[in-house]
Formats: C-alpha cells, sequence, structure tokens
C-alpha cells in the first residue's frame, strides 16, 4: 500500500512526498514552478542528483524550499543506500551521504537556508544511531520536521508582519515569498495573507520579478487562488506606483541575511528599497531565522548567483532580443541594513540595529 | 515610374516613402517595430485612417517617429482627396483635412511631438496655396522636411550630449531612442552614437524595458547594427548596477517636457532618475525642442497614456499571467525636473532652471 502524505493546509506547497506501508520514503514531487502558472506539472524523484538538479534547474526555487527539498534528497539517497546494501553499516551510510551533500550544497550559492538544511542533516548523520536504516528514517523524519516547522515560522511570521501594516494597506511585494516557496504560507506573502484574513488588505502590487517572472506567475497566482485583492505591474512601474502615493509599505523575503543585516535577495529588490528611501515608505524584509548567516558580517561577503544570458533573452523559450546581444543575469542583490525598516522573524520584528537580539533567539 | 526616396544615411529609420514620376506621393511604409527584431516587415499604407492605426497600434513608435508618421498620415489624405476631385478647392482640401488632423491627434496622447507635428502641417492647410494641388504638394515637402530635419537635430544633440560624459563612458538608457524613434541617428542612443564614434563609449546598459521590450528589441538591435558596446539587462537590474559603479551615466528621451523641466517618458524612468540621485550619477534627458510642451507649466498636467493590461500579461503573444489577474499599465511617468541633471537639445545643453534660454531658440 501507498500512502501520499501531503499536508492538511489548503495552500499550496512546493513539494510532496510518498511513504510506503512502513513508512519509508519512496518518492518526493517537485511541482514545476518554471510552468506554472500555465501547467501544474509534478516530477516524481526518488534519485538525489534529480533533486540537485531540480534545484538547479529551478523546478523549485525560493529560499526555504530550496532547504525543504536538499533535505528531502539527502532522505531519499539515505532511503536508496540502505535498499541498495542491507548490511549497510551507520558509519558507511554515513561516510556514502557525504557526496550527496556536497552535491546539494553545490546546486545554487545565495540563499542559505540550504545549507542550513545540510548542516541539520549533515549533524545527524554523525549522531548515534543504531542501525542504518534507523539514520535513514531519521532523515526522513528531519526532512519533514523542517518542512513542517517551515509552514508554522511563515504563520508566526504572518502575526508578527501584519502588526506592521496599517488598516487598508497597498503594499508592493517582490518576487514569490508565498506557499510555492516555503513550506506553505509564505513569508512576506505570509504576512499579507495574515493581513488579508484581518480584512485588512487593501492591495498587493505584484511585482512581475523578471527574468523569470515569479510575481506574474507564481504570486499572482497564489493571490488569485487565496482572493488577495493582487494587481500586477512590470517591475519598472514600482518608482511610478509610489510617486502617485499608492504604496504605504514593501515587503520582501530574503535568501540570506548577514549579520549586520544586509539581506540578498531576488534581483530589484535593492532598487525598490532605495525607492522606499526616497519616497519615506516602510521597506520590510521577512524571513525566518534560519535565512540569517551569522558567519559573515555583512552582505559584501554574500555569493551572487550569476545565471545564463539566455534567461534574460528567453521569455518562455521566446526570444525577445537580437541573437548576438549579450546579456548580464545577477540573480540576486544586496540590501544594506541601512535601508531596510525592519526584518519580521518567527520570533518577532527586529531592526537591523537590533538583530544581536535575533541571534540570541535563534 | 516609381521612385523610392530613402534617407541616404546607414542607420535604420522608421518610415520610407514612395513617391511616382511626378513626385507625387504614393504610398509610406512604417516597419513594424511590435515584430523587430524577429522580423522585419514593412507596412505599406495609402490612406491616413491605416496611419493613424499604425501610430495607436504601435508599429511605429517613438516620440519623434510619431510625429514624423502623423505628418506624412496628413500628407496621404491630401493627395488622396485632391486625386479623388480634380476640381477640389484649396478651401475644401483645407476643410477635408480637418477630420484628418483631428485622427492623428487622438492616436497617442502622451508625446507631444504628435501634436507639434500637426500644428505645422494644420498651419500649411490655412496659408495661402494656388491650388489644392499646391496644398497637397506643400504638405508632402512638409512631412519630409519634418523627417530630414529631425535626423539633423538628432545629429546636433549627439554632439551636444556627447560632450557631457566622460572618456571610456559606461551608460544606461531605457527604452528605444534611436533611429527607429527618430527620423534617424537618434536622441539619447544618437549620443551615444556620437559618443561610439569618438571611440569613447565603453559600454551602453540597455534596460529591455517592459512591458514592450523596446530596449532588448529595438534597442539592442540598434546597437548590434552599429557595433555599439551593448549589454542588456532587465529593468530591475539598473539599480544594482549602479550600486556596483558599473554606471556613469544615465540618459534617456522625452515624450513631452513642461515648461519647468519635468519630463514624461517611458516607463520606469522616473524610477532611474531617482536611482541616480541616490547614486550620485548624472540623469541626462535628450530631446529636441519639438519635445517642449511650453504651454503647461509643469508635468503634472501631462496626460499619461493607459494602455491595456493583456500587454503586461502576455509577452508576444504568450501568456505569462493567470487569466484573472489584474494588471496596471501606465505607459509613462513623469521625472520632476529636480531630478534631472541637464537636457540636450539640438540648440545646447540646459539646466532644467535654465529652461528659458531654450524657449527663447525654439
Amino acid at each position: 500500500m501507498t500512502t501520499t502524505a501531503t499536508t492538511p493546509h489548503t495552500e499550496v506547497a512546493p513539494l510532496r512526498w510518498t511513504l510506503d506501508a512502513e513508512g519509508r520514503l519512496e518518492s518526493i514531487a517537485l511541482i514545476d514552478q518554471r510552468r506554472l502558472p500555465a501547467e501544474e506539472i509534478w516530477h516524481t524523484m526518488t534519485r538525489a542528483p534529480e533533486v540537485a538538479a531540480g534545484i538547479t534547474d529551478m523546478i523549485v526555487r525560493g529560499a526555504p524550499a530550496i532547504g525543504i527539498t536538499a533535505a528531502f534528497g539527502v532522505a531519499l539517497a539515505a532511503r536508496a543506500q540502505v535498499d541498495a546494501a542491507p548490511g549497510l553499516t551507520v558509519e558507511a551510510l554515513a561516510d556514502g551521504l557525504l557526496p550527496v551533500h556536497k552535491l546539494m550544497a553545490e546546486t545554487r550559492p545565495t540563499a542559505v537556508n540550504l545549507f542550513w538544511a545540510l548542516e541539520r542533516t549533515r549533524a545527524l548523520t554523525i549522531a548515534p544511531h543504531d542501525s542504518a536504516e534507523a539514520l535513514a528514517q531519521a532523515l526522513l523524519a528531519e526532512a519533514i520536521h523542517i518542512f513542517e516547522d517551515d509552514r508554522a515560522r511563515c504563520l508566526a511570521m504572518g502575526e508578527h508582519g501584519a502588526a506592521l501594516l496599517p488598516d487598508g494597506a497597498r503594499v508592493l511585494t517582490h518576487c514569490n515569498t508565498g506557499g510555492l516557496a516555503t513550506g506553505g504560507f509564505g513569508t512576506a506573502l505570509g504576512v499579507l495573507r495574515a493581513q488579508h484574513r484581518k480584512g485588512q488588505l487593501a492591495r498587493v502590487w505584484i511585482d512581475e520579478t523578471r527574468p523569470y517572472l515569479q510575481g506574474a506567475r507564481l504570486t499572482a497566482w497564489e493571490c488569485l487562488k487565496d482572493g488577495l485583492p493582487g494587481v500586477l505591474i512590470t517591475d519598472n512601474m514600482a518608482a511610478h506606483m509610489m510617486q502617485r502615493g499608492e504604496v504605504d509599505a514593501v515587503i520582501v523575503g530574503a535568501d540570506r541575511i548577514a549579520a549586520n543585516g544586509d539581506a540578498a535577495n531576488k534581483i530589484g529588490t535593492y532598487g525598490l528599497a532605495v525607492l522606499c528611501r526616497y519616497h519615506d515608505i516602510p521597506f520590510y524584509v521577512a524571513a525566518p531565522l534560519s535565512t540569517f548567516d551569522w558567519s559573515i558580517p555583512d552582505g559584501s561577503l554574500i555569493p551572487i548567483e550569476q545565471r545564463s544570458a539566455e534567461e534574460v533573452t528567453l521569455v518562455q523559450g521566446k526570444r525577445i532580443a537580437p541573437e548576438g546581444i549579450e546579456a548580464a543575469h545577477p540573480a540576486f542583490d544586496v540590501t544594506p541594513a541601512s535601508l531596510i525598516t525592519a526584518i519580521v522573524t518567527e520570533r518577532g520584528v527586529y531592526k537591523p540595529s537590533a538583530l544581536e537580539q535575533a541571534r540570541d533567539v535563534s
């Protein structure tokens, strides 16, 4: 008998998994976020290299979701190694999972939640276990825990963040930070969901977020599904809406936050923060504590992924620029802490200047 | 015998015209700027309503090019009315061209060059002429003059503008302000062409310019044709490049400049001006004096065209956002004079605070 375990909540999540009758991991499935909203295609995966490619190729994206997926990739590898060698020792399994961790860590460089999740699974492999089977099951339990725990953190962020917004708020957001980017509910979009449930969200300005169009494709889709009052704009319209007084706040997610509060996020975020400063509009970042990288003092040390020029010159496979034109594609930018009004976490809201408090609880 | 008159210069222009053996206007042709760079399709037109639709539907775009095209539309209508009624009086032709002027004036609201050109053709219809034939030929001569004169103005702007840029300049531009937007050479892109001919242009950062992608499609194409060192970016990457110190100046065109120097231009321009102020980068506007609307004191009176949501939710006919999502599409924004370092015209360079001098010469 095959059991499909899905989460009990209604908003969309990026990943599902299937257990056998004994509760062992059979497969995971990732919704292809490159094809949404035109098609809802789930890719079923049973092997870690497929999962790693799914992260690199952006079948799944969003900092928390990448971490969750990598943990499941390790759990799949553990299951496969145990099944392939019945007498496998715990030590041999731990050794066998080393290259799997390396493979997962090399998928994408910027989001730190990936490394945070892999540190947790790696720590499990060096903890005592009765058998390789027990370690494999512990890794599965950890992946499920990271997944479910992420949604709980998002719900808490939603509470804390919504308290910052005015009644009838018109809020601009960038990229997709919703259920698809997390274990469910979302980070920045979760704050907007919470505000909507209070009946106090007048408008979500959805930046389309070139080049991948995560806003136009994914955030717009989630807004429609949940009844959020979304209005799509091209990224270059944000300043005009601010100039007209139609934006009360901007809230975005983050892929990595340095110890001083500098935050890497989807390309275009830094420009929004500058525009907010000029227009005297609050600029919020919503991110779980797993997004903080306390090991780096400031954002200059965050690696910025450079992706291919073709992701700029082609839109959904259709060429928009002449053959031969050079294109740049930094996938992220870094917003200095000085431009961030506050950072919303699952433990509360922190000014970048007071981040030490967040560090103490994380 | 049919003669095709094309301009003697090599850079691309948006319009061609055909004269018969007696030098009478037979037809015009517009290159379909919606289909570039994938296809070079020329639409031949013999009637004013086709020309008006060509402007509204953006077969031709760019403030100076719209004015040129409208003048040719009036000349085509005059030719047709004279040919249809051999005994037509000058007064009857002038009357018959009134609705044609109205039709042309209703095509697009923001660019003032359109109204400037139509004022010139309208003035001709009320000046003395020996015959309707003479008026029709005078209107043709005026259209050709506006076309050729525009290129001369662009060349002068190029000289004045290039003098502002540092050697080895890395300059960001938005939308398309090149040969396709003018009678040839271009306004802001003309300045970059002039800088390139001096051997002092290190890079053109080409904003792709959503939603119509005039940068990715048209400016990139012109850069490749002319050997300008263009690098395409999405609009939301501009701030990141400024933050990294890779932008020495921004130069854009304008669709209408108010008496105080406030400038309407393609959506996204205002945000660039704010980013320039924050990063202490000069922000230049290049526009012929036909772009100035001395009748309005400031930019708040410039009508901003609102175009259809589908131009945001579809990219080259391909849907990028879910069915049912609302979208906004202001086609222009207004940059306050306070954010403009200087305005480059064919008569010289003016600070917005010293625009009265430009008014005296225009």
